[in-house]
């Protein structure tokens, strides 16, 4: 298998609180943005803390999804890397963000398994 | 919580590769690195890819540690993302790295939670 990958690094702003806490409906809207993108899902953590807040991960066939979520200050911070050239993670990432009716986003769009070099990591979307 | 945050990216190669495919070794590995960092586990997740290949999460209090890994390429993927300003991500990278018997890395860091920009996205390492 090839090592090559992209990894997209997106930090929400202006989720919606009340689903920013909500562990099972995380749960569901990273599934099926695993699903959108066409990655095959094998296993699925999410936790939540007390007194709030999410942490997840959608374990795929081509590397993970993951979210912190912090509802106090409507702030998502999500990872969603995929390996090969098949699945396009920024479908993950754009299915995410609408379902948390985010107001601001930072998307940021590393290469990885092929050697890191600043010149690589560009940031590819700010704002909505 | 604060949403500041450090994750880390390590691009692992020359690795061992019978280790590369040693789940439970791995998540034994992965357990052991967030600990020594003096992180809090909350949920463990590894999967066996066949023919080859391991996938992983551990997440923590503090956010989570991932691995992907690609035996017939001696290649670790590896993120650690640690909330706040206690833990220090590279405590566990540094063991994975030397759990894993590796030849050469590059390790990436990105802060999270507080808007990112270019500039802060450092190389902060290069080789062993």
């Amino acid at each position: 298998m090839d090592t090559m990958g992209r990894h997209v690094i997106a930090e929400l702003w202006g989720c919606n609180t009340e689903q920013l806490n909500d562990r099972p409906g995380l749960e569901r809207i990273f599934v099926s943005a695993a699903l959108k993108a066409g990655a095959e899902v094998r296993e699925v953590a999410f936790h939540a803390f007390a007194p709030q807040g999410v942490s997840g991960v959608v374990i795929i066939s081509e590397s993970h999804l993951t979210i912190h979520s912090f509802p106090e200050h409507g702030y998502a911070s999500i990872d969603v890397y995929t390996c090969g050239t098949v699945i396009d993670p920024h479908v993950a990432v754009a299915y995410i963000a609408e379902s948390l009716g985010v107001t601001s986003q930072e998307v940021l769009e590393i290469p990885r398994g092929r050697g890191l070099s600043e010149a690589d990591v560009g940031r590819v979307g700010l704002g909505v």
